[in-house]
């Protein structure tokens, strides 16, 4: 059993200095960790270096690679992006609400930091920086826990935003990175009882559901993304097929894309070659119920588990449906609550489908693609959250924070 | 292996009815849920009795036996409390930000139901109707599991009000009472994913252990509170009595009741005797730290468990502390983050303890007993949450919504 009491009391310790630092000094930690960033490149990039030589021999994919390598532009990147959640307004200390009670009692609703905020995340060594850039921003000390294959490319970048941290004054231990990487650690981190007061998993449905099932700290769940595009029977049909190929095509890979297309049956004859014809234009696999396939030919059936799958690749389940009602039934049955989709041109249809369908953003005609914090205004994002618990969608520096009731008072008593 | 997936398949259905029904019509069914407990007032009283017989046959204590049972007063005073309920804002559908984007999307942030909410409580028949009401209020299905020694009489309550509610058309099934009483049928609500959309257990420290420990649906917590109150070296003595009086003789078995006792040393031998005087007019037992029994001798001695222990008793630990420093230390190693309190003359003291001090609610000069919904003018309360997760401190309304992300487009695309 791997024992993370140690390092979660340091971050206790270091989360009751964090906690009343001024948003001034924590973004002066901010504006150093970019500056250290810039100027610590070379000993980051020959350890990240190590790990993508370590990968390529382990066979990695091409995309993985991709994820997990940093070059000079990149760290550019990531400096910026740091210098960028300076600019951000400070969440700690707003007052949200608040009244003086009947008995003189000044009551405020304030937010504050949640404390210590863990992170279990794949191997990509930029979300190490982007996440404790945004939780240092929110006076919350982070628990970092990435996976091995960036192991080398972690300790480097903790190290160097450490130091930088420590050199204006807070406890280097505000940013805290789990070497340990195995399973045992993960689970370690998600039952640290007492020292976690969050922790949010970033990865596939698997990494997402062994949290889910063996955390007994708060979590909250992101990311898992089966969103459906249903065009109805009086859309627009240029403006549809556009909106698919962008939420299916645009970036597949992600969690906002486009797994399933529901067509209406009055126009599926006419829209489905069409959308066949936009999407043939990127390496697309189509998988279609019966109907479909007698639209179009030659694609494979679809079955429940496609319909229930998050690909987050180039393939696209499709269903051809008698009405309105049966693609809100079909989203119900297995929408995962991210992103949904109508294009319709019938008012009725636009306002039932937004009242109907039960997810974090309901879109009408428009690309379910949007469905982010930097497109949705909030200046950063530390991921989409697909409960419903806290908040819904992209997270942004204000779900990192938690309410604080203040009462002054002169002596009052209960009565 | 207890299975709830079919109760969970009708809470489903009928949230699919309920979320978009209008807040006039889940406020008539409130009215009839009011209207229906008076005209079946005998049907009610008659199974309580029952339960209370057995209750009594099996021993239970006067102080449970007192909570179980109903009266024709009582049962009025509930269906009062459920009218109170409709003449709340309605916390459905609110509108809480949104802009239109760069782009023309127009983006609205809305507040939405959880869809299903289960509740595992305590031998308490009106939480069956308050927690009913609240859910209801909220669009929100509730699944109740009361403990068998209130089977007879929630089985009766949830009758008549799914009665009522379907006299109005609305799905009796918004209202699900769960007739499996047994710690097999608790584990399967915690484990009842896709089902449940929240669970919040209210009852004992140990609920809540087990439910934190077993369960895989979001939860929050409610409800363990180890509250402190610190006496500051320059506080108003009798003002620091009447405080403590209230806060831990007024009602001992709640949540935000008064545990621990924190002295300055500069007052100590001055105002531990007035409390100790004050607080005898009722059965409080002391348990001090040596300096506490130097200066009151015959108390028992305070151990580590006594300062971790929420007695919910008429109980009190004392402890006599060096500094301001040493009370926020001590209150910080030993808190659950309920309620905590300072009694003190010093500014600079008060803006340090409510910075400091991580709790849900942070008193300066006023009792911790002020911890309640109704006193915060939430209007009603389904719990107080000591998690940081969604919200911490008294949950009206709102805390029974999640967010929902509108956007309507012409056709917007992510470039």
């Amino acid at each position: 059993m791997v024992d993370l009491t140690a390092i979660g009391e340091r971050g206790r310790a270091a989360s009751r200095r964090l906690r009343p630092a001024r948003a001034e000094l924590r973004n002066r930690a901010l504006c150093a960790i970019a500056a250290a960033l810039r100027k610590e490149q070379a000993s980051i990039l020959k350890a990240n270096a190590e790990d993508v030589a370590c990968a390529e021999k382990g066979g990695m994919s091409r995309a993985f690679l991709d994820r997990l390598s940093l070059t000079p532009q990149r760290i550019e990147e990531i400096a910026v992006a740091v210098e960028k959640v300076v600019s951000l307004p400070d969440p700690v200390g707003l007052v949200d609400g608040g009244r003086t009670l009947p008995n003189g009692l000044r009551l405020y609703k304030t937010k504050v930091p949640f404390g210590v905020v863990g992170m279990i995340y794949e191997a990509r060594p930029n979300v190490t920086v982007d996440a404790a850039a945004l939780c240092l921003k929110s006076a919350n000390v982070c628990m970092l826990r990435g996976s091995k294959e960036a192991i080398r490319s972690n300790i480097a970048l903790a190290g160097v935003m450490r130091a930088a941290i420590a050199s204006v004054g807070l406890p280097e231990d505000c940013i805290l990175l789990v070497g340990d990487t195995t399973r045992e650690g993960a689970r370690a981190m998600m039952t640290l009882r007492g020292y976690l007061d969050l922790l949010i998993p970033r990865g596939g449905a698997g990494l997402i559901r062994s949290v889910t099932e063996n955390a007994t700290v708060p979590v909250i769940e992101t990311g898992v993304g089966n969103c459906h595009t249903y065009v109805d029977y009086n859309a627009d049909l240029p403006m549809a097929v556009e909106i698919l190929e962008n939420a299916k095509a645009s970036r597949p890979s992600v969690c906002n894309a486009c797994e399933t297309l529901l067509v209406h049956q009055e126009i599926a004859e006419r829209f489905l070659p069409m959308a066949k014809a936009a999407l043939d234009r990127y390496p697309v696999e189509w998988r279609g119920c019966a109907r479909t396939q007698a639209i179009l030919p030659g694609i494979l059936p679809a079955t429940e588990e496609d319909y229930a799958a998050e690909y987050d690749d180039y393939i696209l389940a499709c269903r051809v449906v008698d009405s309105f009602e049966e693609a809100v039934e079909h989203i119900a049955r297995y929408s995962t609550g991210h992103s949904e989709c109508i294009v319709t041109g019938d008012y009725a249809h636009s306002q039932a489908f937004t009242a109907e369908v039960d997810a974090a953003a309901v879109y009408v005609n428009a690309s379910t693609r949007f469905t982010d914090g930097g497109c949705f205004g909030l200046g950063a994002e530390i991921g989409i959250s697909t409960q419903k618990l806290h908040t819904r969608g992209p997270m942004g520096l204000e779900a990192l924070t938690t309410d604080k009731y203040l009462l002054f008072g002169e002596g009052q008593v209960r009565r």
